[in-house]
């Protein structure tokens, strides 16, 4: 690491409020040392962002701080993991200090609202991308996994789907950008689900697609009932005003659209009335949206009964319209 | 991450051989799940390796990957620690499968040497970078730090110094090229010296930088004897067939190139039979090269006692000189 690098990060990172007390060494040797309880399994994922692959090359730096280590947080809700610590390595085309400044607001707010205490980072010169780890306790044996869910299971997701997909076809509505560019992770529901929910994945790629990891790990299928999914009201609002077909297009995008960061998670029918309870205490909308089934391969049916096929061609063919 | 990035994973990065008892959850869910000993602190580094600054365009996948795991086990045993996990990400302009399986093999020779599992990663679309954490264990308490070295503590250093650096000056060097590329982290060493060792760090930017931050981090200075820095006979024989001066390459390289991942670390005079006992017992070279001092500043001095100036603009010529 070059003597400006160490600058950088002296400047913008060194200096956060954030001291732990799990952390023995932090930013500034050659690793941190750290503590995990005696009680506690220890969580950790990694996710990288690239410029123009995961975000648009015009996001807000802010936006990509707190877009970084959202999703990874995102992560360790979905094994019902408390955050502690974050490492951080930024590939910057240049030493740009208002850039990083903005990043670190972003990156920031967001790990103080947690406690997350940054422990680690690298900075290095070439094409904008950021990779951020993070880490979390739980109790020893009780993180959530992919691979539990048992037929009869009932699916639920938590707030609303479609919203962040939106954003990327309908330029210029606030609260939809809002949605994209700072997705909250759910990281208190994840918790509160620990030893309730028999399964539990973070919607990033879409409902079908990570619904679909749930059942290729168990080795299962679902029912999903299409009219329940949850659409929020600036998403209907939006695609009225745009013309668009709102019963195909409301059911394709929430099925279909990622980035969106909700959890959807499976519970065995004799714990759904406690699931539900945490999660309402919590303030956290969640809404069943369909069942686990023995037979692979994900149906989804309207509330008449008749089948629903999710159409990969209409979602593009919406996407092509809206950039006209 | 898609489908195809899955596959990637699951080909080269999944099906890997070591299978540790404290990783609960490897890859495949949202998040590793691990366990860290109750006596033990985990310690952690994450470093980001880019194409064109890092290391050349034209290196082998084998030692780009090699060389992304080995940088951070260096850093590791500058602390002391047991090497255990790590995750990695790649960001690669392509899904390149001979790339892919190159770079792996690269990898994982190293990590089955040292019982170092993967247990996390993410392969992204973009300019080819690639992002290492690793972790390990120390005793608690026992990690190795930078900032505790004493007036009166031997300065040492393992191995040779300027091997990797005369590589980038010199091509077609076979012995050079493979220290530049293959570099072998200090791992058994850096553990060896805990309890006796004052401070450590490992040399990747150069002696000069990297003692630099022993003596900033313990507000000390340093005289170092230029004549005692150890040089390997592969490094004297390539300067005398370059027809260069030995005299005065052989001390500018050792004391500014970077890129040999050997240890420099500090005892206390009391403490210094039994550290070069303990690194001769496990067959690592280790030279004294001079002596930590109250006054800030490093000198350097040769063997009748006149001071050496480092240049580092003589180290610019002769890289200018070697490139005609």
């Amino acid at each position: 690491m070059s003597a400006d690098e160490f600058e950088i990060i002296e400047r913008y990172f060194a200096r956060q409020a954030m001291s732990r007390e799990d952390v023995l060494l932090g930013i500034g040797d050659d690793a941190a040392v750290l503590q995990v309880p005696a009680d506690s399994d220890l969580v950790l994922c990694m996710d990288t962002l690239v410029a123009g692959i995961h975000f648009p090359q015009h996001t807000s730096a802010r936006a990509i701080g707190h877009k970084a280590l959202a999703v990874n947080l995102s992560d360790l809700a979905a094994m019902g993991a408390a955050p502690v610590w974050a490492t951080l390595s930024i590939t910057l085309p240049e030493n740009d200090a208002a850039w990083l400044a903005e990043f670190a607001s972003g990156f920031f707010a967001l790990a103080k609202q947690y406690g997350v205490q940054l422990v680690g980072g690298d900075t290095t010169r070439g094409p904008l991308s950021v990779t951020v780890q993070a880490h979390g306790f739980v109790p020893q044996g009780m993180a959530l996994q992919r691979d539990s869910a048992q037929p009869g299971d009932r699916i639920y997701v938590t707030g609303s789907l479609g919203d962040a997909g939106l954003a990327l076809l309908m330029q210029g509505e606030a609260a939809l950008q809002e949605r994209l560019d700072y997705p909250q992770p759910r990281v208190e529901a994840g918790q509160a689900l620990r030893g309730l929910a028999s399964a539990a994945i973070d919607i990033s790629d879409g409902l079908l697609a990570d619904l679909g990891h749930i059942l290729e790990a168990g080795g299962q299928g679902a029912t999903i009932r299409v009219d329940e999914l949850p659409r929020s009201p600036t998403f209907m609002a939006a695609l009225e005003r745009a013309g668009e077909d709102r019963t195909s297009w409301s059911h394709a995008l929430p099925l279909s659209a990622g980035d969106d960061y909700e959890l959807c998670f499976t519970v065995p029918e004799s714990r759904c009335v406690a699931a539900e309870k945490e999660l309402q205490h919590l303030g956290v909308p969640v809404t069943a949206i369909g069942i686990i089934e023995p037979e692979p391969g994900i149906r989804c049916v309207r509330a008449d009964g008749a089948v629903y096929r999710p159409q990969a061609a209409g979602y593009r063919h919406f996407s092509e319209d809206s950039h006209d």
